[in-house]
């Protein structure tokens, strides 16, 4: 692990993704990197050194608001949606949490974004009970 | 103030209103309940009784998820995300907290998304200030 | 089936999905409510009580605005799209008029998401012959 | 007034605006011609010829469902809703119909698309007024 | 194919159809037809005969505008989006050239939906192999 | 200027916006460091160095790209709109090409999407006039 003083973005997004989901440089890498090369690093520097690794928010927090903003913005995240839910567990927020967050975005994004979000979240806890 | 057992979620609503902001619902009854008569107490009852007084998150965690939801959302949510924002530092948030979440959205939602909630966010600092 | 001058939105709005869906709060209550208890009255308190069982505009009218709302919306909506045509259906609209009003929405939500529509249109009418 | 039997969409088109806004095709000719040849006429015969004059939905019920299409959107689409809300009226629907259609979105869209779009109600029947 | 001096916008679109998918037409007259008489030669008439075939802006430029609009409004669009992927293959573009649009994307329209953007295009470029 | 072979993705983002807006990054720094330490640096980085001076996509057509997706999105991006459209003048594309991958963002986007997209457009030539 790099220690703060030095390390880049990118460090500091590899350091947060060893703690929310290990595998995710290596699955986006395999995934992308033929398509577009230097796309896993150029996301982990980005979403995670850029923002998650900044202070000022806590982690858990930050990743309940990803789940809020994904919600709200519609079904069609759900690729997104439901691994950020497993980052969000994985950040220490509860299933509670995690559906009262999303349950909330009726108010803010309509109930067809809440409920399609809710989905998500079932398919997510279902998978790993 | 009503006592939990036996409060409606309007009761419930209008309770947290009442720490966030005292006059929110006879502001929207002024403009809005000769348009279309109940709106006020609708909105109070539906967001903040059936949604923001629910167990399960914390009051500052379920404004910062509406901060960036309506961040995500895009620029046109810009009269609410700023009454969001008030109500946000109402509920013990930072302003740093709030520019962060904000920020982050430039992830999920883009870059116009996050610098148009940013310049929300500006107005009503400097509104307070 | 309650009587106007006493009941409540709850009972407002059980009283109209027993016209368009008898079955949609024991679907919704099966599907949600073990992971946010109170999900399907709260649905359809507000969807329902307080929105199509308000005086004003016919509910014919109102299913017809929801599905032209949710075709411009997106193809993300159409588990919702093909739920509300159902009830279009049942509160008395021809498919005719249906696919007229999402056909229009190319001109407002554009020519995706008008065919996305028009695909989940074709879905329902498939199933119910 | 062309008859029904030889007449182009352009035709159909223009026959329609007669009744809604009489002004609309010259208005939008003067603003957007120069910078676009063709672009009032392309719209006319699209939306309304291509649209709005079909067979199979009432004009009534077509400009509600567009009231609806366009709050839920958001608010960024004011400019639209406004002039859209003026030849609902025009098309014989009340204020009462047009509110209601815009404050149901609150269901489909969200809250804040709901409230943007009973502002940009509220404008046009003060300017009416 | 018809001279450029007389033609209608129908037939201005169907010789660039002709070049991009010749089959489009047809596909969606079968598609769709039925459900709405004159669907398939309106789609034709508008998007190719009143846009792409208008002077002004290369075709290739045109579709790899398409590429990026349709990512950017996200995931949903995904069947519109696999057919534009490979009318723009059609108008010349590389692979690399529509993956570099869709990457862009992440600025404009946040990673989730460049990611779906990705997605789409590998599909259609497996499919292809 | 930084040479190509070892300049980091700020070097290459800033070489880029010396040729489409030298004061990008200083008027952003003017207005958005103090809120947010880091942000201007951060966007031309991200933007600039991760996106548009890549290889594999000509600058003018990302800049095209660009003005097409966010006249999709909706008005809510006009202040991003009408910068791109001063960068896109720069890229060396002519005002016609802008005007047309705005008006073609009809058929995707839908109208009211294109029109508040073709007042951005008209505001900046006006300006610059």
């Amino acid at each position: 692990m790099s220690t703060a003083a030095t390390n880049t973005a990118l460090e500091r997004g590899r350091d947060l993704t060893q703690q929310l989901n290990p595998n995710l440089e290596a699955v986006l890498a395999e995934r992308y990197d033929d398509l577009l090369p230097g796309f896993s690093e150029s996301l982990i520097e980005w979403a995670y050194g850029r923002h998650y690794a900044r202070p000022g928010l806590d982690l858990k927090t930050r990743q309940l608001c990803t789940i809020a903003a994904l919600t709200a913005l519609g079904g069609q995240t759900a690729p997104q949606l439901k691994i950020n839910i497993e980052h969000t567990l994985a950040s220490g927020a509860s299933r509670t949490e995690i559906v009262e967050a999303i349950w909330q975005m009726a108010v803010y994004g309509g109930l067809p974004a809440a409920i399609n979000g809710l989905n998500a979240a079932r398919e997510v806890f279902e998978a790993e009970a």
